[in-house]
């Protein structure tokens, strides 16, 4: 989990990009490497598209990124439309966690960025012409979704959708929070309603209520903190809530709007602790869980109820060499709401 | 849930003790007052035991206390051996909670030291010889079950069974770990035990070790904390803790010792907040929950279970004049496990 930053040759007949620190400030530059044998049962695919992720942008602290791409065959592999798996290209394949079709908690999960595979080679991630991955990490996708679209599903989507499913929180009719309204919490709401939810999207900026109600179909918004903070009123309507956000936050807030046996699922990690007051815990039995990703098969089967569902992140698609400004507008949160290279036309012309 | 502190008469012909403040230190003082009229559905009934907890001590800090008695029919009440519910004598029998049997979890549960029932009339708690309830708020007793002993399972019992429930910790095989080794903790040992699960007990104190394994039948123990912690080699092998302390203590180290998707559940309630890392939570899919008593339902669950398994809490009888000195050595953790007002013999005799 450990993700290695490479001082890489720069611009020498590159088939990707990869992380430089040559620079004053770290950016992504072209960078020429070799992929893997492809083994028994891997499949080596051409990249079309390869979302970024906020973690992309600080992949040195230790989180996620998103690829997608249409595949060819490998040796042992059928025929399909299919994509790379995103954060993971490895798992052991025998711990409990992978017996349970939980490979993104394997503790030898083998990150796609910055991680050795099993063969001793460095996982490059998705900013690249071409990949090979083991068949087991290779996820289907069906033809009603947009390739380009589907690219964030797979880190974002999933990453919303399985803790909704784990937490029980995908009942039709439940009342359903979701805090912070950016990749993660943008793609919870389209899901949530999906699922037949009544949906609140609470945020700290007001300015994000019409976006909310309007464009993603919320049912509801509410502001949190500061002078027109409008939890209070709200006590104990809510079945769950998504937590997405990264940033250090107040909790008891958010414990206030549950039910008894609400349950908060954080899916940021702040660097610091969160203050967790315990007696909102015990009168309501309330829980405060959290969830990373999702395994191969959920991963699937979010893939496949996005597309009946026809639940599509809102992206911007851009050419492999605005990475960089992209990476910068990221910071500043101005995206609505995936950034996604179209690596298919733009990696190669560019270069 | 507010108690109110009372300044009552002293020794005038005693029913029952109440806590008095007009002594420089709080403690309980013999005390005459009339139970309210026994309505159609209500019991009336003499109290023979009554457990003392540790928020009997706290009362003032809003927390809960325990209760057994054999009764006498009230007019709609059928005849057998049964007790009193400790904490509640009465809830709205109208909201979400209690439609589920969570009657524990009604925002309108009326406690039963301090609270006013729905007639106005004071709930004077247990320590007193008659008392009036609601027969919703009755448990049978089975014959196997000493009633001195049944008691503490009323509060201290079902507050540790109604979350190895609800939280799946139930299921035989499954590897539980207990913080704590008073009141809670040691029937959480019992009740795990008796549930099929091997039990490791964590506590500061290594001194508890003996106790832990030969008289409470714990598998294993951990010592946490200080020179000696022993958490760190057992990282990842707990499917749930118990976790019974209510000082401030940190989470993480319990956090590390569970495996993917466990659980854990904190019964005590600290007054400040505790420090919550998110990474961990997120990592493992873990969860942090509360838990605080449970419902009448499952309270007689509970106790059938206990009757059945031979669950008993380790106690120690004493008479009714003998309550201050209890509640000293209660403050001072020096009780095996938990104190039982032999009321029956004693508060009518002494005064």
């Amino acid at each position: 989990m450990n993700p290695t930053i490479t001082t890489v040759p720069e611009k020498e007949h590159p088939n990707g990009f990869w992380m430089g620190s040559q620079r004053q400030f770290r950016c992504f530059i072209p960078f020429k490497f070799s992929r893997r044998a492809t083994g028994e049962k891997d499949v080596a695919f051409k990249v079309l598209y390869c979302g970024i992720c906020h973690s992309d942008v600080h992949m040195a602290k230790n989180e996620w990124g998103t690829s997608v791409y249409p595949f060819r065959l490998g040796p042992k592999v059928q025929s399909g439309r299919s994509s790379w798996r995103w954060v993971y290209s490895g798992s052991c394949r025998a711990c409990d966690s992978c017996k349970e079709d939980l490979e993104n908690y394997c503790p030898k999960s083998i990150l796609t960025n910055g991680a050795k595979y099993h063969d001793g080679t460095v996982t490059y991630g998705g900013y690249s012409n071409t990949m090979v991955a083991d068949e087991h990490f290779i996820v289907r996708i069906p033809e009603k979704l947009p390739l380009d679209a589907a690219a964030p599903l797979l880190c974002a989507g999933v990453t919303v959708y399985s803790p909704l499913r784990y937490y029980g929180l995908d009942k039709p009719g439940l009342h359903i929070g979701v805090v912070g309204l950016g990749g993660l919490g943008h793609v919870a709401v389209k899901f949530a309603k999906a699922m037949g939810a009544k949906v609140t999207v609470i945020s700290t900026s007001s300015s994000k209520k019409k976006e909310a109600l309007e464009n993603l179909g919320a049912d509801s918004f509410l502001v949190s903190g500061g002078d027109h903070d409008q939890l209070q009123g709200s006590t104990g309507t809510l079945d769950g809530i998504i937590d997405t956000v990264s940033a250090e936050h107040p909790l008891l807030p958010l414990l206030g709007l549950l039910k008894s046996n609400g349950k908060l699922v954080l899916l940021g990690a702040p660097e610091k602790s969160l203050d967790l007051p315990v007696f909102p815990l015990l009168q309501g039995r309330k829980v405060v869980g959290g969830s990373l990703t999702g395994g191969m098969k959920e991963t699937q089967e979010m893939i496949d109820f996005a597309a009946k569902h026809n639940v599509k992140p809102d992206i911007e698609v851009v050419a492999m060499e605005y990475v960089n400004t992209a990476m910068q507008r990221l910071l500043k949160s101005d995206v609505k709401y995936r950034f996604v290279i179209d690596i298919g036309n733009t990696l190669r012309a560019t270069y």
